[in-house]
């Protein structure tokens, strides 16, 4: 692989620029994104160079495409359609079930390999891109064969510090509609709750409060594709959320609401470990 | 107010003690506790003197009741017994109308004042203890007449850096329904629902599923006397919080879900400010 495009070059994108760079990649990095994305990851260094997808799609031996998951969907019949033949296309979308349906169905000239990094942080854009964000961080690959990744981009992966780990796309989706989807809700819900609800409570919120609606700043804009492409699984995680409330609310002078303390906290400090 | 006995000195109690002398107060701090408990505190110079309930209460100005809910219900009657004409008890309990109920059956030689500090961290005894633990924070006061709290006691608070804030005690049980029993709930719940449900979703979390699940750390010994004395608030409480979220996962698909997030941030950030 020496050449390498980036589609899409915000924080995630711009990550991947500066990690493989990081990590030895000699070869042309290109980004195709909006004018002002382009000026930013340029004057980061983020990139090398920045053209069109037509321009630069044809020479690439990876593309990477970093955007939301609704462009994600556009964008690849028309990357497939100029890319060289067995080009390995890769994203790096929140959800995979909608992502890999698609690419099976529009992908044929290049191969695809579905991915999502869980790596992020608060700041977007080029500017907040950080050569390590991948470190330490689970990578789910979604592959049809998992004996049949690339080895190359596998590499890539390992050199960048990211932690690959095979799903398929049914189940990568069912597991961060748990592991993100949800707490994002629950956390939008209780906020929501408490502004419409008990908007004197404010008066008295403590530290846990605001642990417990710091994901309620997050804009919609981020979250209206993942709903929509995972509604299935996020009804199924709701409402077994729902359901373990009505069964808290039931019991909360009896003896269950400590082994629902046990079990969450159990689980809690697994997280941490 | 020369003689001041703090019952219970944990975090709480203890941080009471290191906060009135920081901020000037030249009588005599008397413990009463378990011996593990007053060895810690006076190790930590957190007390002068540590006594029986029995040999302190008589002398004491004001008593400081900071142990748990259940405790200080059990302690009122007895601290009464023992303290001499117009002293002043006050507690630290984090729910209000069930303390200030008991305490209007069975205080009648001493004054009570029902407090509640909104100040903690996580560890807890009075190891942990720190002088400016109330500093900046809500102090909620349950009068049953906001003119006539003690003057001197309302002046101890200000010399420690709290800021004293009048509510009734049906109230304030409300509003910490909302902003602290809630959020601890929905905690629990998240996360018992994943240990329980979901859980491989360890594998794929990110930095929102710690912020989320970190009030399900709390151990139940902290959290049953709240729940027990406070259970009609915290029912409704959660009840909201419920149809909130049927709401959220009926609407999934639609602009609503926009309308949840937009109210959802402007609480989390009015939090903030």
């Amino acid at each position: 692989m020496n050449n390498v495009v980036i589609v899409g070059v915000g924080l995630i994108g711009g990550s991947f620029g500066l990690a493989i760079r990081k990590a030895g990649f000699a070869g042309i990095i290109t980004g195709v994104s909006s004018p002002a994305a382009t000026a930013e990851a340029l004057a980061n260094g983020v990139i090398d160079r920045d053209a069109s997808l037509e321009e630069a799609i044809p020479e690439a031996d990876l593309i990477y495409l970093a955007q939301p998951i609704g462009r994600i969907l556009h964008s690849l019949a028309l990357v497939d359609k100029y890319a060289k033949p067995g080009a390995l296309i890769t994203d790096a979308g929140s959800t995979k079930q909608a992502i890999v349906t698609e690419a099976a169905r529009s992908v044929h000239n290049a191969r695809f390999l579905g991915g999502h990094p869980l790596a992020g942080k608060e700041t977007r854009g080029a500017a907040a891109a950080d050569a390590d964000l991948f470190r330490g961080r689970p990578y789910v690959l979604t592959p049809a064969d998992p004996a049949k990744v690339d080895p190359e981009f596998l590499a890539l992966l390992h050199g960048i510090g990211a932690r690959p780990l095979m799903l398929g796309a049914a189940e990568h989706d069912r597991l961060v509609a748990a592991s993100s989807h949800l707490p994002q809700l629950a956390s939008t819900a209780l906020a929501s709750t408490l502004g419409g609800e008990f908007p004197e409570a404010a008066q008295v919120a403590g530290p846990g409060l605001l642990d417990a609606t710091r994901l309620a700043l997050s804009s919609y804009d981020l979250w209206r594709d993942i709903v929509s492409t995972n509604t299935v699984a996020i009804e199924e995680a709701l409402s077994a959320y729902i359901q373990k409330l009505e069964y808290i609310r039931e019991n909360l002078r009896t003896r269950q609401l400590r082994d629902e303390f046990s079990q969450g906290a159990e689980f809690a400090r697994r997280l941490r470990d």
